[in-house]
């Protein structure tokens, strides 16, 4: 165990105050509700937090309206569980019932509501996801004939861009035992483990430190480098002479971390010495662009510029970095055309990579906080050379 | 660890046997191609298995034509380990791209393949997921104008619902591992630790057996009873007087246990015997009823009749059993009116429960597969008595 963890949950007052923010926006985009149905979206309004969402069966619905507090949609098992959080408007059916799985129950509770734009906001665009059968969905729009169904994608990743307070101990915390755990990781490893063994080893280090679940790590090892960073662990022996990465989004209250650490064994080549080098200076130089008024491309043009005097040709991960949270991945990304202002407040990863001939990639990845001073680190600064495990 | 664990994957005949059977149905219901987005879906026709579905920002696509083998139409981050499974036909942008997601290339890729009937199948309808963005969807639509989109949820279902042998004997091994570890519980556990501490042993417990991670694992407790089986862990201090139920959907090289175990602590009230006793006989009763031929609501019934004779009032779970496998839950679901006819090689769980008063809970659940002999535990049985933990 390390560092005192933080509360769990939050304040009624951080609901109170995400609904507020949401409410602004709607007002300002004239929505008369949005129609929330992702884990994240629910869990954001709602502080329902439940690992329930691995199955993908039922249906579930969150509805946030003009003003007041969100009213839930959900199947009856999951009753008990919402009536913990701040919400009070609870409507439930015994769902799976295929015939009419929530929809009926949905659309008379937005019919309740007062209109004055005539419009409800989905998440239908970048990144959105409907969690409900399309059939479904149709059927929602039949029953809500005189109401727009309008993107409302954007604004809301936005809204969840910048992380209260709270929200970034959280993340802090998990990747403080991250980082931890990375740090401990060459006592605890060695030539002649598999892949799949050293990542067993770590997902226990990580329990052990106090982290919830693992629902991400990843690896690939290979002789002086590894071809890919989201397939592992294969049936692979790691032996001296490889590079090794692991890739980790750890979990401590419903909120991740997501970095990488890179591992030589026995030996490292001057090439990926070199190259580990440069794209260390990368993230350097991502640090120090990444501050409130800089955009996602300025940030991902100074890592770009030094991964390119280093030698690099491209990137197949199609960005360097992205938002973080409560998922492992969020809004926005950091590319050569995203454009987003950095705020502070948000918590975005640094991601460079480069490709160094032969199909061998070299990862680095860092998570930070914006804040009115610049990029705080939230992931403790990965070692300036490669680390060779003897 | 345990007995041997199975093979990881899956030879190619399994695949081509896959693709067959969906080719079959295809025909028979009149669809050109199968346009396939979740994970469950990309994985069972190409065997591509990664945890970085976990990242819910780039889409993910794969084509079953009428003939010949899936086409994978993917972000570039994923072409190396795409380039691992049996799949040729490898297609790929840098995603994340938001004005053009992969859109227009899949539109591409399924203007290419031939027409009979006009007809592309999505999953559109029960437990249907489309994941990618609506608007990305109505994209295509616009963009092969003269295709009809077409649900192809239930067969698909159904297709999935009937496990082949490997599928089954990896089950078969995470239900082994799980059974090991909750029959281990007793001695690992005591009253006087909390939920999440007692979790995170047996999380650590699955991992040292040989589990490659446990995506579901959620726990109540409460002075003899619970009232609900999805939040769980909480900050509470289990104590002698409680029960405790613990859930688990652990899973082995892509394939999910999901069945729960009771435990008393100190000592375990007559009502509490009682109840346990019922759902007891109840699953006994399930057992007998699944056999070929006979419906989940054969099964339902069985289990049903047991639990109202035992004074049971409503299930707030909504059904008393699942499919399993690529998912913590599938279909069908064991409910008074599913009435799909049970075949060889479905695998279910069988998870009768009751509110015995004053909101208390009492849940059961074990995993089995059909055979032409009748039902075949997959789990090991729970104690026939409650099991007290001293």
């Amino acid at each position: 165990m390390t560092a005192t963890p933080p509360p769990r949950g939050f304040p009624v007052e951080e609901f109170e105050s995400r609904t507020e923010r949401a409410q602004r926006m709607m007002h300002e985009y004239e929505f008369d509700a949005l129609l929330l149905t992702t884990e994240a979206q629910v869990r954001y309004f709602s502080g329902f937090l439940t690992q329930f969402w691995q199955s993908p069966t039922r249906p579930w619905f969150l509805v946030l309206p003009a003003s007041g507090k969100p009213i839930a949609v959900i199947p009856t098992i999951g009753v008990a569980g919402m009536r913990e959080t701040w919400i009070e408007d609870i409507r439930s059916w015994p769902s799976p019932q295929p015939l009419d799985d929530g929809t009926s129950l949905l659309a008379a509770t937005i019919r309740e509501l007062p209109r004055h734009f005539g419009c409800l906001g989905l998440s239908l665009g970048r990144e959105g996801r409907l969690r409900m059968p399309l059939l479904d969905y149709q059927r929602l729009r039949a029953e809500l004939p005189d109401l727009d169904m309008v993107d409302c994608a954007e604004p809301l990743l936005k809204l969840f861009s910048v992380k209260s307070s709270a929200e970034i101990d959280k993340i802090r915390h998990v990747c403080e035992l991250a980082s931890g755990s990375f740090e401990a990781l060459p006592g605890m490893i060695a030539a002649g483990q598999g892949e799949r063994e050293i990542l067993r080893a770590m997902r226990i280090d990580l329990l052990e430190r106090g982290a919830d679940h693992t629902p991400y790590i990843v690896c690939a090892s290979g002789p002086d480098g590894y071809g890919d960073i989201i397939m592992g662990p294969r049936d692979r022996i790691v032996e001296n002479g490889d590079i090794l990465i692991i890739d980790t989004g750890t979990v401590y209250d419903g909120y991740f971390c997501d970095f990488d650490r890179n591992f030589a064994f026995g030996k490292a080549s001057d090439t990926a010495r070199r190259v580990y080098d440069t794209v260390y200076r990368s993230t350097e130089a991502g640090l120090e662009a990444a501050r409130p008024g800089a955009t996602t491309t300025d940030v991902w043009q100074a890592m770009w510029s030094v991964l390119e005097a280093g030698g690099a040709r491209f990137n197949d991960v199609g960005r360097m970095g992205h938002g973080l949270g409560a998922q492992l991945t969020e809004w926005p990304s950091l590319t050569s055309s995203d454009n987003t202002p950095l705020e502070p407040g948000m918590v975005i990863t640094l991601e460079p990579g480069m490709d160094y001939g032969d199909g061998k990639l070299m990862v680095h990845e860092e998570n930070i906080v914006i804040t009115d001073a610049g990029a705080q680190l939230l992931s403790r600064r990965a070692a300036p050379e490669l680390p060779v495990i003897d």
